[in-house]
């Protein structure tokens, strides 16, 4: 394939399957292991962006579904892009439109094509193809463009899983020719491809396969995360990671609690993405050294103890547990501000901590110590 | 009286009846002419203390009845005051309680004694009266304390406005003696007492008299923007100011709009509180120069300009008019954070307008050009 312009993918360490890298894309660089906050329909919500880059994010997620329904794919390319329009000059990673599609909008029906379905928001209908979710992706401006893919649903019998997963090999294939016929690597855009199969590991390794034929800048484990548990995503994930390139970033989708991420790096992945922290932060709840606190919880509402003084972000410090536990219960804006600031100041403190283990060789003592806690 | 420790008003320029000047507390300076973000429930709603601090905000308000509510007045002061409790280490101006126990509050009967009302929040059973008030607000460790009054509704005939302002008049002494009766000045709180009087002049002035022989911090101007009307306001307040101490500050409760604080200033007033700019920034409102704009009309879905490049506010610089459109129209938490934050650098930004037309003897002109426009 041709190389993504000013794409690249660099590993600085590794231990066991574990390692930490560098992605450099012309919008700049992005730290592995990477968590990136979801910026669901232009923005991470009830966050500012300049605060998601302060807290140590590289990157943040769009989602096309909800980009391309409101405000429309192309009214955000007239308006310069969706970096431009969301003040997020740093790198952006677009997903397919695939997996909401699928859990958000009506009347929905899949075919060989792709997705006939009906807007949520209004009933508009609209086609989703491999071909024009490429074209929302280039026209949102996206650094990291993902391909159209069918999120296999959990439980399905080999024979789904196998059928649902040659159906996205056929349209990784058609994504790739769609994002080749717009010149869009040598515009700076990089693709990846998603690996399908269930929890087969067959199915994943032929999926692997068929991917790395049709060449990507990179590589996404889908389809997990949807009700098979850690232990099997787990097992997924270690029977996948091998069959995908090394030097390849390897991003493992919608995922997921703190322990998966620490599991999943682990097995070999690179980088995540999870509306836990962010949805979290809007329902009270808070993730910290001692586990998730519901702050709605009266146990907190005479509780002096800031969130963590450990991290370094003024959410976690300068607010005691009772003022968050009045927030929520109060259902103040400002309670969700902070609560989500704190979550991603915890996920990305994590991120922190497990490029540190990587480096210093100890990955699989930390794993085993936050998964014996977790 | 006992003059409030640490608590003094000093006139620094004045032009006509308008002047600036300066308020110092224990905890800080307030420059008037001052606007006080109102922080109903112990938060300026979507605003980081620090960025209503930024903003220049000396002061912020706090509601009486929301924190004996929820999380109850004797909880804050367990928890170290409000101050502490919310962040905000600079000074707070708390009202009495009676205006929302009259407007939020259910089965509400008024006595001589106070005021029983329900909870609009678990119909838990209250009573509030002057004593009471002055007791929740010590609690809360409220820098400025307001005495309980009744807010005469509009319309109301002579005798009605007369009964309640007198009403308000015996409550303004109880007041000032319960204040006194826990030492409070000598703490460095401060109390002010409040001008009834619906629009008659004559009340208004009866109720200033009795209200300088009780003696007070400061004096408010009570029971005006409840439907009166702009130019009956104006007129009241140009009959009430002359009859207030010319070295005590004043206050004109719950207004207002940018129109109404202008010539508010201009008759004499030194101080404002108002949901306007925090409420306004939660149901898509944008004050600026070209008057009021409603982010969520069609006009603005693709307009790249941003609210006001002369304003140093992010929220007023950083972001389209057609990114906070969108913000809006898909009621994303963003878009009241970033609409009350410019709201309110567009109140303080008038707040030093005013304050330099004043110091340089042109607020006459100020204030013609300003509401010619408005």
């Amino acid at each position: 394939m041709t190389a993504a312009s000013g794409f690249s993918f660099n590993v600085t360490a590794s231990d066991g399957a574990a390692r930490t890298g560098i992605i450099q894309t012309p919008r700049g660089e992005i730290q592995t292991p990477a968590f990136m906050p979801v910026g669901t329909a232009g923005t991470v919500k009830a966050m500012l962006p300049g605060t998601v880059r302060e807290l140590g994010a590289d990157i943040v997620l769009g989602n096309t579904y909800h980009l391309m329904l409101r405000p429309g794919a192309e009214r955000v390319a007239r308006l310069g892009g969706l970096h431009k329009f969301m003040n997020w000059p740093h790198p952006i990673l677009t997903d397919s439109g695939g997996y909401q599609v699928m859990s958000l909008s009506q009347l929905r029906k899949i075919n060989e094509q792709g997705v006939m379905f009906r807007s949520h928001i209004d009933g508009s209908q609209h086609l989703l193809s491999p071909e024009r979710s490429i074209e929302i992706q280039l026209l949102l401006g996206s650094d990291i463009i993902m391909v159209l893919d069918e999120c296999t649903p959990f439980p399905a019998s080999f024979e789904q899983a196998e059928n649902s997963m040659l159906l996205s090999m056929r349209w990784a294939e058609r994504s790739k020719a769609a994002f080749e016929n717009a010149g869009s690597a040598e515009k700076g855009h990089a693709l990846f491809g998603i690996v399908q199969g269930g929890v087969y590991p067959e199915l994943r390794e032929r999926s692997s396969r068929a991917l790395c034929d049709i060449g990507f800048d990179g590589y996404a484990i889908g389809g997990l995360a949807v009700g098979e548990g850690q232990e099997s995503m787990f097992a997924t994930v270690a029977r996948t990671a091998p069959h995908l390139p090394q030097d390849r970033p390897r991003y493992l989708m919608g995922v997921g609690k703190p322990s998966d991420i620490v599991g999943a790096v682990l097995r070999g992945v690179d980088m995540f993405d999870c509306v836990l922290p962010t949805r979290s932060g809007r329902t009270g709840q808070a993730f910290t050294s001692e586990g998730v606190l519901n702050m709605r919880n009266a146990c907190h509402a005479e509780d002096e103890r800031p969130l963590d003084m450990s991290l370094e972000c003024p959410a976690s410090r300068d607010y005691s547990r009772a003022y968050l536990h009045h927030l929520v219960k109060s259902k103040e804006i400002l309670g969700s501000m902070l609560l989500t600031w704190h979550n991603l100041a915890y996920y990305q403190n994590l991120m922190r901590q497990i490029a540190a283990a990587v480096r210093a060789g100890r990955m699989q003592a930390f794993a085993e110590s936050f998964l014996a806690f977790a």
